[in-house]
């Protein structure tokens, strides 16, 4: 994976190499029983959702240890920028990191499914495989070959297909379409005929205005609103097919975690998984207003992705998902016990969140 | 409110009266910086899901603050019956408990808006509304009234329309019906031309065999193939219109909570928002495997309620839950706040779970 690979913040800002990284290394305790941990972040400074959910996990975790463990937070960019989180969190420049897995396919493409995959899962669904449904032990044992341990800690809820500057009415204008797009999803979208590019967040505008691309992905209303893209693409189609939940994680060296004592660990982990729900429901509830924004005052034309076009990208995402269980034997025990878990999901959901939705519609 | 109302757990092995639980009131601190409380709550001894989960709460406090504040569990009845559990943590004989706020009708009606309402949200949804959307604080307000304080801990997620003797295949075969129903629900199955009746867990097998009810509604496949229903009400309906989630709640004394440290108050409440997305992702990873037993070995046909009769029960579910805002102030407030709330939500959900959901299903 390159560095263009990198969804936010990539190098924007970026001021520190490995030497700079090295000499902001913090001992793991500064006291007796107290503790001073860095958190990269994936993010843009102060980036909402995401970004401040990470500062809440932050704020939650001094609260609750009463100060004993303070957690200084870093943008992408102000240490290291976003696409070396995994390896400065691995080596110990910092003893934490919030991030996506899907950021680290170079490392394993298994990493994927703690994030998002093609056709995969609703947020609360993927919580429900992670928490109860093996996918927490397949992580840390993934995880593990890295020195890290990981918790989940967000997640964006369903994102939108993205925006065009033509209108999509058939499959047939998928074809040859350039489109941004990361993770696997962009094999998905190359194997429907169009040309997947990924860049990161500031590429976007020019390329969009220029030609380089004809249609980008990014997140949902409430992020998409801020970046302007309904200025050179006016069509918003959505929900993608992509990321059902684009989840994040909260990702520690090992070494650090185990100097913790079980009630800071609990205290660490736990405030992870509060911002895990209150994340996604941050996405939530503002999504909808910026909608409204998007619509009204730059109307901007919203609809559903043709059928075909949807029907199909489910199709091969099962395929490009499939293929990773053929990598290792980790991928395959991760791509089977996530497989196993989503065809009982999609069995169960007429009656669950979709069944009851559906019967709310009519 | 009566007895029989109840959905848990209501007289079965109650054993204490007032007296009792005052005996058993415990001071705030037992030594310095070290509490001890006891948590009702309103399930049967280990109850799954909500039982399990409020146990995981009262351990999770401990690990976290390293023992400084100790949790007791009590079920249903062991201290006071489910039904008296409000009252009892109200009166400080108990300095918390885990229950679900629409058996507080008789407190509030409006009390119903932080558990389930008839044809509203789903867990997602909901909790979107009660961080983001402005429903926290209203909740508090209103149990700031009786000198309580709560936050959201769990919920069922969908729960399935219920069990039926005979096949429903229009919203005529609904008339006449002697249904179990709680909450405001019971209220739309009798606009909807049945009977609505209340009854603990206990009563329902007896009284859908000697004939006094045709149907029940329960939980979910997890919870209800426990309780057997299948034996006698072979036609198992879903999801209902009733409860897109039904949200537990962790309630503590007023008194109680002012006394903790913030730290500890950040723990007990951190504790709270864990589970709330845990004891939900813990139903949803074990309904499916609990239905394909109810269909493939007790022989259980599945199926949704016919168009007409989803369709007629949220019109009159919106008419229920709109009257209370004519009950008070705060009534109101609580009422405008969660409408526009859900307006915004259903009209978003095309691009949200329910659109992804949707196009997986193609």
């Amino acid at each position: 994976m390159k560095r263009r690979d990198f969804l936010a913040g990539a190098g924007a800002g970026a001021i520190a190499g490995s030497g700079a990284a090295k000499a902001a290394r913090a001992a793991p305790a500064v006291s007796s029983g107290h503790f001073e941990w860095k958190m990269l972040t994936a993010w843009p400074k102060n980036f909402p959702g995401a970004g401040t959910g990470a500062q809440r996990i932050a704020d939650r975790i001094e609260t609750m240890s009463d100060g004993r463990l303070k957690i200084r937070l870093f943008a992408a960019g102000e240490l290291v920028p976003a696409f070396e989180l995994f390896d400065a969190v691995r080596e110990g420049n910092a003893e934490c990191g919030h991030s996506a897995s899907y950021y680290w396919l170079n490392k394993h493409k298994a990493t994927a499914f703690f994030c998002a995959l093609p056709g995969g899962l609703t947020a609360t669904e993927h919580n429900a495989w992670i928490y109860f449904g093996g996918g927490l032990d397949l992580w840390h044992e993934l995880y593990g070959q890295f020195g890290l341990i990981a918790f989940p800690a967000g997640g964006t809820g369903v994102q939108m297909g993205g925006w065009f500057r033509k209108e999509i009415n058939s499959l047939a204008d998928m074809k040859g379409l350039k489109m941004r797009m990361p993770g696997l999803a962009a094999e998905v979208l190359n194997r429907l005929g169009a040309t997947a590019v990924n860049m990161p967040a500031g590429e976007i505008m020019p390329s969009l205005q220029s030609g380089v691309i004809d249609a980008t992905e990014w997140i949902g209303p409430w992020n998409d609103l801020a970046l302007g893209f309904y200025k050179v693409a006016p069509y918003y189609y959505g929900p993608g097919f992509h990321e059902g939940n684009s989840a994040q994680e909260l990702m520690i060296n090992r070494a650090a975690w185990e100097a913790l004592p079980a009630d800071l660990q609990a205290i660490v982990r736990g405030a992870a998984e509060m911002e895990n729900l209150g994340i996604v429901t941050e996405y939530v509830a503002n999504n909808a207003d910026a909608l409204k924004v998007l619509v009204e005052k730059h109307k901007v034309k919203v609809g559903a992705l043709p059928d075909d076009v949807m029907k199909e990208s489910f199709r091969i995402s099962a395929d490009v998902v499939a293929e990773v269980a053929d990598i290792d034997d980790i991928g395959r025990r991760i791509y089977e016990s996530w497989s196993k878990f989503r065809n009982d999901a999609v069995g169960y959901a007429p009656l669950a969140d979709y069944g009851f939705s559906r019967g709310r519609a009519l």
